[in-house]
């Protein structure tokens, strides 16, 4: 996985530690349950943030979860210790080169990885060389294009947009939920079903206002403030005015919007193509 | 109602019209239904398109439908009668200067109505003053900001921003879905919950691609090309490289994202404020 991260890990880290209500969580896993038995990689799984939530949530599956850095993977190995689940093991790996034989899983898990990709048909290619035919892919991103808020502010939007760029020039795509559906067609998934997962904040939900709007999304965008800056892409002022009204949109009369996606396709039970080769995906939907 | 329409009733009645499957009616009014011999009153129903839905899912409830035009009043009084509906009858009137007594209705209902109004809190207050103490509003609108689309394109991005830009020079205000939850809090009511209804179409909804992204959103866009380019917003030839990029999200590795809001609310049953005045609504959330 030899990509450039914009902002590391702190986003998925911060959806997890300040997602007290445990309500985005729910949002976008409460509905991922596997079989007892059954054999699942989670592909980046970085310092185990959705790790704990996939392994309580299917207890009696099996987890392999694998990232490309291996500070990352002694991080998550404390953390799922810590929640004493027995139903994880973990391989240091980059995706374009898991140690895995074709077929090995039931199942694969992807969250908050594409973004990153370059070559995200490729890596899905080569995830789902590694599922039986009729196993799944779950597959979760998020969409930096699409937060809106009131009061709306173009200030802010392009400190978002700052972001975005930042993230394409690194060979990223911060744009990625919104695509899951052509990308698991292009990577030869089948019966593909894509659904949004809209955070909508508003001060009668102040878990959501302190936890999602303020201490992720927008402490995400901070993040990048010098990085933005240096690469010529926006003015100081302009980024700080950005950033003071996405904090405006946490006050009492403030909404915050923004959009996940989670997508699953199966891997076809129809004839493989020979070799090695990745599916061409000719028969999707 | 002395409002000026940007885009007269087209758009919800194209809602209605090309929601073959009724998806999308599910969507915004399925969670809607009023209590046998409740008295409601639908405030703006237009020439009737919510009218038939709203009476068909509460048929022993009794609707007031009210509309600021005669012809449109006109036409909704064809189509309940065509739908065999006995349980609404329609007033002629304007939203600011409604001929009904404080404390007549038990419900209230709002669909795509306060987009159009220069005063909504005004409309919204005037509205609670006919509501009996614990009853609801119940106001769903759209939010033009909301609409992206894969693939991205600026071109398309700033033709929509010329349909916000004339609603808003019009008095109007295409992004007031997402600012439900502050108007109904400054117009006094409590208990408010507002929750996204997002429209998420990718090929494998076909009824959607045309019904929504085509005959419904893209087509209202279409229909403000002269009003945009005579009010000096946009050039033509970017105006059509717009659309045509909006007709592209309708191929099959696009995708259109669009999301309505709506809210309830709740009129309290403490202590109303003296005299004519609309409550002032404190000890709302």
């Amino acid at each position: 996985m030899n990509e450039t991260y914009v902002h590391g890990y702190n986003r998925r880290e911060n959806v997890r530690l300040h997602d007290q209500a445990g309500a985005l969580i729910d949002l976008l896993h409460a509905d991922t349950e596997y079989p007892a038995g059954s054999r699942v990689l989670e592909a980046g799984c970085g310092v185990g943030a959705q790790t704990v939530t996939l392994a309580r949530g299917s207890p009696d599956a099996q987890f392999t979860s694998v990232d490309v850095s291996g500070d990352s993977i002694a991080e998550a190995r404390r953390r799922v210790d810590r929640a004493g689940l027995t139903n994880v093991q973990f391989r240091h790996a980059d995706i374009f080169a898991l140690p895995f034989s074709a077929e090995s899983f039931d199942h694969v898990f992807v969250c908050f990885v594409l973004e990153h990709l370059s070559r995200p048909v490729e890596a899905l290619a080569i995830l789902k060389r590694l599922l039986k035919p009729g196993g799944t892919i779950t597959v979760i991103e998020g969409d930096h294009g699409s937060a809106y808020f009131h009061p709306d502010s173009l200030a802010a939007r392009e400190a978002v947009q700052c972001q975005v760029e930042l993230q394409r020039q690194a060979g990223g795509n911060a744009l990625v939920g919104r695509q899951l559906y052509p990308l698991l067609v292009e990577s030869g998934f089948e019966a593909i079903r894509v659904s949004p997962r809209m955070v909508y904040v508003d001060s009668s939900r102040p878990d959501l206002v302190d936890g999602f709007t303020r201490q992720t999304f927008t402490a995400m965008i901070e993040g990048i403030r010098e990085n933005a800056i240096a690469s010529g892409l926006i003015e100081p002022e302009r980024f700080d005015a950005g950033i003071r009204d996405l904090h405006r949109t946490t006050h009492a009369d403030g909404v915050f919007c923004y959009s996940f996606f989670k997508g699953v396709g199966e891997k076809g039970r129809g004839a493989q193509p020979r070799g090695e080769q990745p599916c061409s995906g000719g028969d999707a939907r």
